[in-house]
Parts: structure tokens; C-alpha cells; sequence
């Protein structure tokens, strides 16, 4: 009865498991969630008493969003090394949105997206349900390896790339500089699109940071979002994209849902305005890399002898291989009766899933919550 | 460049006229927009203040919405005539977002899709997007003919058939009960989805009020909407589905956006806990019947002689045909020059667009700016 191409698209996994993290005896790695103890409740709470007491807040706005925020978005941007004006970005609907509006612009059925593997989950189920057919392209422990896309695109013709450049998601991985250089040579030689998707961004705790792939060329399209440095719950990201196909990507947002929350806009600029994020992101980052230090810390003594996992320089995400021939949905089921939870890899993959691979998000627990999780899994694997 | 099935479709006309009624000189009768001085503005100032106090609204939450929330949503809805619960419902970024996700799950490119003539234009826009085939259906003064709608089920085999069953947009017009019941049981006959939009139902200024659509059967999806009884920049709307298709639709939600706003959500749901909303669009009624009635009452001194108009009994909209050989976009030119705004009536049209036809929206401006700008329209036809 549904439309055919949903018929095989599932539900996340990962938005099922977040049931189970409402049971409060649970310890969940499995979740991508900001640890809700450091959300900036003063700056908020201002933000919205500011954005509630003017009426036009209530009202309709511009579907390209509130002209206040996309010039203190634009601002922050530059300041991070990819010049950026207000009349390149769209505000969306969490950055989840611009990949499903950037899709729509541009994927037709049958289109080939390239992507790696594994890779984020939602933007796999968003390429589904707009019927195009995955390629994915080999990766190493840096990332998309740009001589593999290479190959994809002399055979298959990709009309887009989908990468998270940094700290991706499942993986934690980044790309590093020369690549992003290929990469993005490579889109602008093919007339082909690259999305980089782009939360984790600011949340590095060690190394030097890497331009954004955008910065190498104008065919790369880049999502950026408040859920991981601001708050998820309000819900606000945006595309950066060049004047040649913002305007049908307008389109789209006017046709999804006419615009992104008038009010929730206006909060987000108050808070931009009156905040300093960037002190509040060194608050998240000190705070972040002392969770992933306790996790990495605990892992060799908690999972069996030949795991192998990625050693994260930032975002939210550790994603580990078990060794053998294992299935980490079964090991899941026992965690789960020692009140312990992770993400079974399957789902992050295009097209091969491995089953013995799993993600640990490490930024959601307090260090003491962690040992303790760790604890439990120790239990589960012995 | 962008997907060929987004290459015909054009930005909404509407929506780029909003930039007009910025200019403060212009009394704009174009937008749908609900009055921002009848804003419950205490109100909502004390509802995003509370749901601002609670860290939880700043986290991610269910795709499917905030639980109490639909909880509210289901008991206003069942107090309306139509028994629902929460597990019926799904939270949307306003309703439009709503019809795009239904469109999603069940519209695949080639598939029909039935409309009046005229309807929404922003939900021909989403189903030319998805590669619907539009097909009009007849219709008179009290809206779409059910024999003319057997007709192109005959024919056609549409799969979905899309009304704004009351007060409709552009026309005002509203479906009596009994065409409700044969549109009901002709979707159950043919196992077809029929979509209810109804985001103006409450705003009756006389007359009795009549149940809705999918009251009459159970292959009705029900579209709601706060942003005509709450705020519009709050973007909250519903969809209400039976469980064989919401499940699906959830799936489409989780690549759209993951979920609306979870401060959003948690701020409605503690308005229309703490508020008599009631009360509030028993104001809102009172307040826009005077509006209409001044516009109808200037109206026949106002437009050419043969000029036919609705008149409706609820809602937003006044839809006019003027007579002879004319094209209302050239009139609007004309009319800015008298700082006056009206929408042409041809892109509320699927196939065959009329250019004598305009809508007139009543509830935007006071009766004294109803009556200024009344007096410029006369300016602009004489």
C-alpha cells in the first residue's frame, strides 16, 4: 500500500533504541545524544524569553530563514575558514533536513550516490527513499580514499558524494587535508556534487584543524548544524550551497514545510548573539575528551582479545570490530539484560554489512556512568 | 542541473509576495496570514518559559512527537467529532510538512493525484515534486462534486485525492456533510487514500459546523495545524492516519528531519494545557467575521460590475473572477503602485489556470486597513 521504494526502507535502529534509553536503569553508549547535564540552560532560557516577547515570532518568515541568523551563522563560518554571506545558506530543520532537501534538488531514481562504508544511517535511509542506487567507495583509517572514487566515477557516474569530513559518523574518522583537496578537484572535473555533512565538526579534542572540504571547491555542499554545539532539540542546521542551486533547494524547503520554526530561529540568533559559543564549546570539548579518555581507557580490558577500534580525535562516536565470526544484534539482546547499550554496525553499511561491528557513543555518560557501562559489557563479553 | 522533475516547478508566488508586505506602506490582502496582534502573547511567553525550564525539551525526542502533546492534540481532536488517540497522530513541522510526508510514503512519480480546481498551490507543488500526475476534478459552490470525482476514479485510478474539505484555500468554500460521506465511501470502494487538510475547520463565523471528512471513514488521512488557532511560527502541525500507513509516514519523518522541535512541541503542549483555546478561537472568530463582512461589505463598490466572489463562511479567503479578457497579475502590478496586494488566481490552478481569478485574504489586516486598502483596489479598477 505504502509507495514501493518505502516498502524496503526500514526504521533506524538507532531511533528504536532510543525507547530503551528511557529506561533509566539502562547505561546507552548506543545513541547519538549531547549530554543533556551540559546544555547552556541560562543561554537558552534567555534566548527563548527574547524570541517570545516579539510577536513577529509567532508569525510566518522567509523559507530561507531568519536574516539575523544566517548573517551570524555566515560569521561564524568565515571565522572558521570557510567564507560564508547570509544569501548562501538556507536555515533547515536540523541538518538532517538540507541532506533530505539536497536529495530531493538533485537525486533522481536510479541515480547513483557514492558513499563510504560504513556510513551515517539516516542519510543511507534518505538516498533509499529517493531511489537511488548506493555505490560505496573503499576507506581506510583517513577516510574516503579518493583514487577509489576515482574508479567509482569513471563507472558509475555518481551524481552525488555523501562524506562526513570529520569525526565521522559511525567511524570517528576524518579526512585529512590532501584528500579534501582531491575530493573536492575530483567533483568540480566531473560536474558532480560532494555533500559534506558536517556536525561534529567543532568538537575536536586533539590535532590541528582541518579546512572544511568546501573551502577546496564550489561543488561541495556543506550541512552544518546547532544540535551538537547548541542544542539537538531545537532543531536548526543549514546548507551552504552555491547560487547555482540554492534556489532550487528553496524550492524544496517551501514545498517540505514552508520554513524552519519562526521562533526557534530568533532564539538561536539571540543565543548566537548574547552567548560565547566558542567558550561553550571548550567547556563540551574538555568535557567530551575526558568521556572518550575513560572509554578508550577502558576498552582493552572490556572487549574480548583481537577487537580493534578507531581512536577518535573528536565527535561523539568509538566504532569497534569484534573478532571471529560474530553477530553484535545477538550481543546486543544479552548487553541489554545487563542493562548496557550499543549500536549494532549492520545498518551503517551501504551494501556489505559486517556484523561483527558496532558503535559506542561516548559523550551522552558522565566518566563514572561510563566505567560503570563499561563494567556491564565486561560482563556481557566475558 | 537539478533533478528534471524540479526544473517545471516554480517558487510559490505567495511565498515570494510575503517580501512585499514587508514594504510597511503596502496593506497586503496576498499571504495567508493570521492577524500578529491577536497572538496570545502571554501565553506563549509562559509556555516557551516553562518548556525552556526543563533540559529534557533541549534533547532529541520521538519521531512520532512529544507524548503529551498528541495526547492534547487526540482529546481536542475527539471533543471535534473525530475519536482519536495518541497513537493515531504524528507531530509535524506544520501541517504542510504533513502533506509532503503522506506524499512521500504513498505517491510514486507517474502515480494520479485528484485536486479541485482551484486548491492549495503549495500542495500542487508537492505533488508535482513527487511526479504526480495531476487531475482535476469538477467542482461548484460547495466544492468538489462526488459523481465528478467517480468519474476520474473511473479513468484515472488516482492514488490519493487531495481536498481542503473546510473553507477552502483560495476559494472559502466548504463541503456539506453529505458529499463527505459519498467522497468517504467512494475512497473505501476503490481502496483509495483521500487527504483532508484542514487547517482553517475552527474559524467558522457562521453556520453550523460540520464533522470532518475522516470522520466518514477510515481511508481519510486528517491534516491539523496550530498555525491558524495558535502561531504559525511556532510550525506545528499533525497527521492523523490509521495504523496501517502511520508507521510508514514515521519512517518518512526520520529522514526528513528526525522530528519537529522538541521545545516547539513541549511549549504547545503546555499552552494548550494552561490555556482556554477555546476561548481564544472564539476571539479569533469574532475578531475575523468583522473582518470579512467589512471586506464583502466594500467589495461590490470596489470591483468592476460582473466581478462574482465566495462567500465564505469561515477561514481566510475571498476568491474572485473578474469579468471579460483579463489577467489579474497585470491588475497587480497596478495595484502596488497603489500600495495594495492581492494573488493572482492562476497558480491555485493543476491544469487549466483561469488569469481573471484572484484570492483576497481578510484576516491579516484591522477593518480600518480592510477598509484603506478597499479604497486603493477601488483606485487601482477605476
Amino acid at each position: 500500500m505504502p509507495a514501493r521504494r518505502l516498502q524496503g526502507v526500514k526504521s533506524s535502529p538507532v531511533r528504536d533504541l532510543l525507547a530503551l534509553t528511557l529506561r533509566p536503569e539502562v547505561i546507552s553508549f548506543a545513541g547519538g545524544l549531547p549530554a543533556p547535564e551540559l546544555f547552556d540552560m541560562d543561554g537558552w532560557q534567555a534566548s527563548f524569553a527574547k524570541a517570545a516577547d516579539d510577536r513577529r515570532n509567532l508569525q510566518y518568515g522567509p523559507t530561507e530563514g531568519d536574516a539575523l541568523l544566517r548573517t551570524l551563522i555566515a560569521e561564524r563560518m568565515t571565522r572558521r575558514g570557510l567564507p560564508t554571506s547570509q544569501g548562501d545558506l538556507l536555515i533547515t530543520t536540523g541538518s538532517q533536513q538540507a541532506l533530505t532537501l539536497v536529495t530531493t534538488a538533485l537525486v533522481e531514481p536510479g541515480d547513483v550516490v557514492a558513499v563510504e562504508e560504513p556510513t551515517y544511517l539516516a542519510a543511507l535511509q534518505c538516498f533509499q527513499m529517493a531511489g537511488a542506487r548506493l555505490v560505496p567507495v573503499a576507506s581506510d583509517e583517513q577516510g574516503m580514499i579518493p583514487a577509489a572514487l576515482a574508479e567509482v566515477i569513471a563507472r558509475d557516474r555518481p551524481t552525488l558524494v555523501y562524506v562526513v569530513s570529520t569525526f565521522a559518523n559511525p567511524s570517528g574518522r576524518t579526512l585529512p587535508a590532501p584528500r579534501r583537496q582531491e575530493i573536492a578537484t575530483l567533483a568540480a572535473e566531473h560536474d558532480m556534487w560532494v555533500v559534506e555533512d558536517d556536525p561534529y565538526g567543532e568538537l575536536r579534542y586533539e590535532g590541528d584543524p582541518v579546512p572544511p572540504l568546501a573551502s577546496y571547491g564550489d561543488r561541495v555542499l556543506y550541512l552544518g548544524s546547532l544540535s551538537k554545539i547548541g542544542a539537538p532539540g531545537v532543531r536548526l542546521g543549514w546548507l551552504r550551497a552555491p547560487n547555482t542551486l540554492l534556489p532550487t533547494v528553496v524550492i524544496a524547503k517551501q514545498a517540505a514545510d514552508l520554513q524552519t520554526s519562526t521562533i526557534d530561529q530568533a532564539a538561536a540568533a539571540a543565543y548566537l548573539s548574547n552567548t560565547d559559543l566558542d567558550a561553550h564549546v571548550a567547556m563540551l570539548c574538555a568535557a567530551y575528551r575526558e568521556r572518550r579518555d575513560t572509554m578508550l581507557t577502558e576498552l582493552p580490558t572490556t572487549v574480548p582479545e583481537g577487537t580493534t577500534w578507531t581512536h577518535p580525535d573528536g565527535g561523539m562516536f568509538v566504532w569497534l570490530r569484534l573478532p571471529g565470526e560474530v553477530d553484535t544484534a545477538d550481543i546486543l539482546k544479552k548487553a541489554l539484560t545487563h542493562n548496557v547499550a550499543f549500536v549494532p554496525g549492520p545498518p551503517f553499511f551501504a551494501t556489505n554489512p559486517d556484523p561483527a561491528t558496532f558503535r559506542m557513543s561516548f559523550t551522552t555518560n558522565t566518566p563514572e556512568d561510563i566505567t560503570e557501562g563499561m563494567r556491564r559489557l565486561r560482563i556481557t563479553f566475558s
